[in-house]
């Protein structure tokens, strides 16, 4: 066990030794295993987009025993998915890697101006799969959040009591806030508190740009001058939203860029201290060859090891 | 056991024996027993259109023993009802064929632009009817279809801690949904694969049209060129959504149609490698010696023999 | 103990003496021990305006162990938090001060007219985490206020069950109420009476003005020549809304202000006979000196040994 | 809070803050406040014994309250007893020492041969009367001791649930024990390491004699030269015993001795490394001046202020 | 993942992939990881034997930590130990290696002519410390045995649908065998079975001799010839035995022997296609060095590297 990954679970005092065990299950696994980074495949597109807009681009990924092999081959510290695609391989890939359960999720079919997501699994369904922790998405800036967080509470405390990984997925939205507003600074700061308040274990975010959204924040931002210019300076801010670097805090892209831009903002991230990376679209929208190439890239730039 | 029905229930590594068991029940029944194709007879429409647009074309139909003889007589793999058909028939026709119990249902007394349905069945009814499986329904599309999935989600559980298949209905159904647009490829690709990933063992959809609904998918639909022309490419497009074929999915048609036109889509749906056909009014609102031939016609294309 | 600490446990006739004892706790604990006076430390700002407004002034103030450590060191009666920053100081602060588990929370990326808060902790979490008590906001005035009375209601009655305090910050707001209201002395007086009758064992309210809000109310304030002229008649008529000084009621200030306004407030709620002071953004929105200082001179106030 | 404390708090990692947060109230309180050694009032005789054996030679004991006064005013780290002397005080004396409620009683009405105990209180009588913890006797030896043994295990894991501290009183006796083996090194030294491995967070166990009760353990005693010629060497043999020190282990004396003899064994356990000691009868049995003389004399030594 | 670990996960069908999972965390620790065979350090002696006559020849192993620290420096695939020996290290070595809770236990102050075992932990705090699964002891041919077996059957019910191991130490003792019939060949083998008949996971039990114990069963091994001649015999009778090897069968010794003996019956277990050792007394028994080299050589026997 890394001295780092010693330091990362003694954050966790408040949990019991089955939840450090977990997590230490996650953060010793994989190409970054010991480091205390993490890249973690989550496979929820189907749900949120459909299967077409997800995986027409590369086919082979309409196979949930895909994504399992790219998250092992490709040595992920764990593979995140919603009931149906986990269950269609938890047998055959038993022990192969850290597995996360998303236990809500949501689709598109509506566009609702205030989301939610449904509760689509259980803390006893990720016992009975074998993972390592579960993942629940909130939505802060839609008027269905309060209830969003009421039932995260319920989960956690849940799934804390036998020893699983609590991971928020917080991403702001809803009727209060632009487009925009959804990745501005000041949002994704609030947006991770607020995971990391209601007790999460790992918080994930989107990459945060430099605006800002929300007057009564900008005051603060200029008059304390936060420095917000660069990505470093993003990432280094949001870490001291989650507990000034006392939870880990890891990031998503978004919709599939250029590996150069994928690994600038990996970068900036690495710079910025930022715990790591949850890479969907990027990973599983290329072919498996050109996503393992990538990722084996993206670990070893979180690894230290420099970059091409 | 046919090398067949061994590999199909070789995809269903997360259940228990139970199910596979109560699975391999189905697959092993009626005409189609060992070739992994499925027909099932369903009568809920007394429950949604009632009784008189049901039933009074073919009196005999208003009798529910009159369903399970057509079941019967025509080797359908299963008999699929709500509570009140299945009570008035469980006993007399006990291990005549396996049952699925319709666990919610809706009327049309009302028109909703965002249905739903309501619970009216349980597990434990199905286990006391000797039931293989629960059938429920989602309106993907509908406001009200997160609800619905939360509900899916609890009955599954408890289906499968039991040992019941699960089979959900998915039809795409609410205000963000033009008429049109419930038969989209795109649509029901997306509602096959939400079932998918809400944990079906079973899954059942409509017969898709080549007709895009969602703006964001028709660009997927058109860049990537798949192709939706004819029925068998539908039909092969919507079992790759499920799963790339890791879940058995089968297609429903709708109000009665020609016999010409049934068998026309039993074939498309046969030649694009789809597992089967739930037959309602097709079947019930025929006098009940062309039923029984329409359904051996069905069938024996199913099972490959080629037909008339 | 002293006799004044014993006089006020000799209210909670019905509690049991488990409640009594971590009231005691709080009492006894810190400079004002025994003295009858409260001051607390809450720090639910991060969870209410996210975390650059409430602590980019002073950065220190970003990580969970700093408020735990100006609550220990400036000799606080409690500390008042969310989830998870108690979570991420409990066990390396064990038993160094009273801690109370604020269980529900809100934040402002809404802005409702009728605002409600979401249940973001249990009576299980505050007894985990070794807590005195549990903190619960109502708004009264908002069209959810009964709905956050009945959650309090089930909150309370298992907390006491258990031995816990319940402290109530009663807080109003909503649609019914102007911005002056929120403050106004009879609306305050109303909002103290009702966390008095919903069971509390402390309340927590803001400092009010004169202003008189309601219609009703004037014609009984004017009629009765109820003095609300000064600060210290203000809060010695609040403390008789709390059953004539058989409950604690301690009074919140709000955005930062001047050292001076804060004593100023401190001597007239000192004065009026109130209980103390909670005391958030003043005291961590200040470097850790000054604010160690602000705090030692407002509890020599309570304390009654004069002041600067 | 001192480094010793600290370093107590360390050895129960598994535990919750909750439990830390009540052990360090009694490590923390009293004359011994901090010093890692710990002095408790028992008094369970009258349960035991039956009052007049227990009370009659001081019969301001017979008063429940004498008991609390006793405790306080002695400066002990918490006082011991069952239900119903801590109901009939637990409102007067709330907060001004850490109680324990004994949750399984014995009479001596019956003298059986395997003696086991009735449980007389609960997890919630404790929360309800502000205890700190739960004390349960054990008999090994006993024909019953498995049998109490999952009592205690069941009280244990809810206990700590709610983050109450366990002290298990582990008295070896019955039919396979001397009366001589009850207090035999190594039939001590065998129930505290019981009720470590139960769990306990506190264990009680008499002061041991040189005397080696089974044969199995003589012959390891004697051909390893475990010294127990002395009982600080004894003491440390026990303190071994309890997880190499990782356990609080304190001693119980029994019935009333002379203070030099009572002194005596308190520089022994002293000298041995021993927690502290659980004075029962030789306290409440003498007048109140000269109970609380050799109490202080006791806690002097223990503080290593050395003893007169 | 090896093919023989996945050869070994394929035996358990009827178990979820979350103790698949667990079986596999096992299956893949340590220096044998992925060979399919076992080494586990069991520490439970201290509750069987009392601490003297467990640790006094080593007394390092007093402490808790000392066994973490030797099954994971060794690189056995698991610790097994009862409640408080966990408690004391699990937050420490959280992750560090698989552990397994002894979820009943046995002392010998007692010797009961038919013991039975105390439950000391359950499937919860098997959870909340980490464990990748529970230990239960039987013993058959005591008159206690059917009461054990139901135990146990509940225990299993809960720790499987919760995705953890069951192991089951199964100990033939009691009033109907005689000494020598505890290892008795058709003892151990009938033993063996009833683990297995129970829904063991792994089964433990003692290296058998050739003794046959019981007259029914002699008539049979004389009759069919089974080979019980060589120790590799015997080992090969017992794995048919569970289940024709169909199930993990591992073997335990007993008294500390001399390395020599140890090796033997190591070597003779491996020929016999045994799938491992549980290794008590035999390595905490000996000095740390010693022991370490000792768990290597046999460790290497079984990985079929050969041996000194």
């Amino acid at each position: 066990m890394s001295q780092r990954v010693r330091e990362i679970l003694s954050w966790y005092g408040s949990d019991n030794p089955g939840m450090l065990t977990n997590l230490a299950r996650i953060l010793n696994h994989g190409r970054l295993a010991g480091t205390g980074r993490v890249v973690i495949l989550p496979v929820d597109q189907g749900f949120e987009h459909g299967p077409a807009r997800s995986f027409a681009i590369n086919p082979a990924a309409y196979d949930p025993h895909y994504h399992f092999q790219l998250a092992i081959e490709s040595g992920c510290n764990a593979y995140a998915a919603p009931l149906g695609f986990l269950e269609a391989g938890a047998r055959e890939f038993a022990g192969a890697i850290p597995l996360i359960l998303k236990v809500n999720d949501h689709d598109t079919l509506q566009d609702e101006k205030d989301p939610t997501q449904a509760l689509t699994g259980s803390v006893l369904d990720a016992l009975r799969l074998g993972c390592a922790g579960i993942g629940f998405t909130i939505y802060p800036g839609s008027m269905q959040r309060l209830k969003m967080y009421q039932q995260m509470r319920a989960y956690a405390e849940e799934a804390k009591r036998h020893g699983l990984v609590v991971i928020i997925w917080s991403y702001p939205r809803g009727s209060s806030i632009s487009k925009a507003g959804e990745t501005a600074i000041d949002v994704c700061g609030y947006a991770a508190h607020l995971a990391a308040q209601l007790g999460a274990h790992i918080i994930k975010v989107k990459v945060p740009t430099s605006h800002v959204e929300k007057e009564a924040a900008r005051e603060v931002y200029e008059k304390e001058k936060i420095p917000v210019a660069t990505l470093p300076d993003r990432i280094r801010h949001i870490v001291q939203c989650c507990f000034d670097g006392r939870r880990v805090v890891i990031f998503s892209g978004g919709a599939t860029d250029s590996d150069a831009e994928v690994l600038e903002e990996v970068r900036g991230i690495h710079a910025g201290g930022g715990f790591g990376s949850i890479i969907g679209r990027n990973s599983f929208q290329r072919a498996k060859a050109q996503a393992l190439e990538l990722l084996a890239t993206i670990m070893s730039i979180y690894a230290g090891n420099g970059a091409p």
